[in-house]
């Protein structure tokens, strides 16, 4: 015994006590749900919007934490979601549209004028090789590999079927439930096998569920109770770990959660509107549940909470209520659009003892940022990755939120057709640089600039105003596609690829 | 630094020196694959069958390990998969057939005189209350306990949807991929998406390989790959792991694995019977690559590897080739059946240093003996299980194979109706004691007497021969089962329970 006892001394000394040190992580990411799709107002004021939800498990969060005021993801949910796992924009990636289920198979809508960009429609790749994916080390991969138990719940959606980027156990995932190659649920509803009914699956049902098959159990609640299980032995065995609850609301389909929907239909919103509400509680329940399970078990002091969404709210009619692009308002348009409306997520990071509890942090920050974030926080310095990483570490916002860094230059890209055209939607891209906003419209050439501290809604373009800093962010974005190599869809009479901001 | 060291240091000698010392657990599952269908003899003589089938993998975990040439299982799956989960006999936890997908639906087939047994049709059960399961305390759950990482890979069919059982994170597994309710995959090939294609999906499809849809890889060699993938991390942090790798293979449906099925062609099989070889033969592939894997990475040595199948070889036609109840020869018919045929089953339990290496153990060992044999393999003996506890480990066995009990008493008991009846086919039960076995027909009260040593085809009733032995052994049972509360037929004319063997 003494002999295995000193033997193992060192490795008790780098491993154990160090894992004891390090903290937890969970990011808690919503699919589809807009700014001000809570309760919670991330603005400088309430808006009508603010009033109709209810999300107190946010409040309680951001009374703990630190609330990003100006925190933006991509416009869709792959893009979104490959950043996160790689500290990459995507223009870098190259998956700047959301992937389908089927490999090979890009998801632009047909444009007469012109060929598709050559995007990584088959997704993010932990391994090289695969044709139009994006090979890089994904970010639970070097947490696993740093001793970290890595839990998967809920949607992926990194890369089609019959491609290594399906599957989260390919991406340093230890644990998945019900994460694969799909976008959306075919049903949110336990009565209906959240889809898997013999004769009427498609690809959308939802794997791994079984025990909830014929229940009233919605798939909010599903997957938050598998993810409370498979805590269980990271919390007991005291490892650290890192959890990605990946929920699948508030995406389409729009189903009441029929432990809420009732006070919404009583509120007066019309029957969608009251579904849509529905699952932001249940949601919000999940969280509220996250963080009882935590508290109650006393790892809640050493675990960073991060909730965020993965792009604005849709605002589409149908399948939304009321009437298109005006769900975000005053932000303008919605998922899909590189206005506010469709890139502008609510985000707020807990981390007792470091993070400032009801703090604002002002500053604008993006999903890639997640991954440096991440790994600074986990204390892991030494990590190699294939890519080169472009977010920057918003640890630093935690301690003092009061930091601002106006020279910094976000960019969005989306070289696609999405859905029928609408604002800021299908081929556009767009550059903040402090308060101002630049977008581009690769077809049109043209391209607002926009003062977000003065005008959030993006409806006096000022590019006129100040031309030189119209055509300054203009450049600096077109510098950044080209050192990224970004996609650009093809004008499919000449051959060339559409042109950068600057090249008109 | 140094205070958290001083802190920590009774945990790391009592967590952490203790896990280096503990062995991994690998339990290799195969599913309706029969006592000769290997290349392995475990006869005393090499048989056509064995001649047959190709099992190098098999061969060569016999040379390191301990072969258990008196290996028994029950007559169907979910009855041996339950009691290898808690310990319990499958008269005693009383799940005595299949469970269906969906809950509170009994598979019994129909049989007019007879109303069915109440027999707990909703399968196993980790938690209670769940009307028609057994309530019991999870193997993986104690392994989890006491430190063990617990991985669950391939077909589980402890219950049916909707209820606890079919979900193994319910059983204490950390990690599942693709186990759930099923019985059987509705497809074996990557090509069919292993059943998810949409409006073509049943129940069966196979969930969680959604990286793999349309390839060639065959699931065998899918969930191996996962397998694999799963055990990187305990591997890395030296965490001793308990994998339980249960494949779906060789159950129906029969397709060719591609990758081996023209050896048996060529062999002049049936396109059936070549099929199914090349099943076998791509599970024991399988085996091969696990074994390789742990030799790789050193862990070998500390890892002890059992291999079982779950009941007889199915030998009803169709949907196997060839004459019904004949493929087990000289073993006397096959699944869902107590004769041997259908019960008997290849085991191989390899754990070096401990287990002698090549050698053959003929004491009869029975499927709830892995429960406590793992148990005592992991060193856990402060365990609570809410059931109590019929296997008895086979431990000693692997030290001493010399070793033999000829007065334990093995039970087998089927009071239900599985397909039409065939030899010892339907409401069954039987006993075992030293060489003699004794079967009993509850419809028709009969019973005989067969001595395994001279005769393990049962051809030769010696019931009139020895009657007080057959009387005995009767007697042994009939108390077993009525202590035991065993489920029981109900005669549909007197609505009584049928009789025990010593009612007669």
């Amino acid at each position: 015994m003494r002999y295995v006892f000193t033997l193992a001394l060192p490795l008790f000394f780098s491993f154990f006590v160090r894992a004891q040190e390090r903290p937890n992580v969970v990011v808690f990411l919503v699919d589809d749900m807009g700014w001000q799709d809570t309760s919670l107002p991330f603005w400088t004021e309430e808006t009508p919007l603010n009033k109709r939800y209810h999300t107190p498990n946010m409040e309680r969060l951001a009374r703990q934490g630190v609330m990003f005021t100006n925190a933006y993801a991509t416009p869709v949910c792959t893009p979104t979601r490959a950043s996160l796992m790689t500290g990459m924009n995507a223009a870098h990636h190259g998956i700047t549209n959301w992937t389908h289920v089927q490999k090979d198979t890009p998801t632009d809508k047909k444009e007469e004028s012109l060929d598709i960009a050559d995007w990584n429609y088959n997704g993010l790749s932990p391994v090289q090789d695969v044709p139009h994916s994006a090979y890089a080390t994904p970010l639970p991969q070097l947490l696993k590999d740093h001793g970290y138990y890595t839990i998967h719940v809920g949607k992926a959606h990194w890369g089609p079927m019959g491609t290594p980027g399906a599957n989260p156990l390919n991406m340093g995932f230890m644990v998945n439930v019900a994460g694969n190659n799909i976008g959306h649920p075919q049903s949110f509803r336990g009565e209906d096998n959240y889809g898997n009914i013999p004769g009427k699956a498609t690809y959308n049902a939802v794997q791994g569920l079984a025990e909830y098959y014929g229940s009233s159990t919605f798939l909010t609640e599903a997957l938050t109770l598998e993810a409370l299980k498979a805590l269980e032995a990271p919390v007991q065995n005291k490892q650290p770990f890192f959890l990605y609850l990946s929920h699948y609301a508030v995406h389409t389909p729009l189903q009441a959660d029929p432990r809420f929907v009732q006070r919404y239909l009583d509120a007066g919103l019309d029957e969608i509107e009251a579904r849509y509400a529905s699952m932001i509680e249940g949601m919000d329940k999940s969280l509220g549940d996250v963080l009882n399970f935590l508290e109650k078990n006393g790892s809640v002091k050493n675990t960073i909470i991060i909730f965020m969404t993965d792009n604005g709210g849709l605002s589409l009619v149908p399948p939304r209520g009321g009437e298109a692009h005006t769900h975000n308002l005053p932000l303008r348009a919605g998922k899909g659009s590189v206005y506010e409306g469709g890139i502008r997520i609510p985000m707020i990071v807990r981390w007792d003892g470091v993070a400032v509890p009801g703090a604002r942090a002002d500053q604008y920050v993006i999903v890639e940022d997640v991954f440096p974030s991440i790994l600074e926080m986990a204390g892991i310095r030494d990590y190699k990755t294939v890519q080169s990483v472009d977010g920057k570490s918003f640890v630093p916002l935690l301690r003092n939120p009061e930091l601002e860094d106006g020279t910094r230059v976000l960019v969005w890209h989306f070289p696609n057709k999405w859905q029928p055209d609408g604002p800021g939607i299908n081929y556009r891209s767009g550059s903040r640089r402090g308060p101002w906003k630049r977008g581009y419209d690769m077809r049109g050439g043209g391209g607002e600039l926009d003062d977000l501290g003065a005008d959030i809604g993006e409806q006096r373009d000022l590019s006129r105003k100040y031309p030189a800093r119209a055509r300054e962010l203009a450049g600096l974005l077109s510098v950044q596609l080209r050192s990224w190599n970004a996609p650009m869809p093809v004008d499919r009479k000449t051959g060339k690829r559409l042109r950068m901001p600057d090249e008109w």
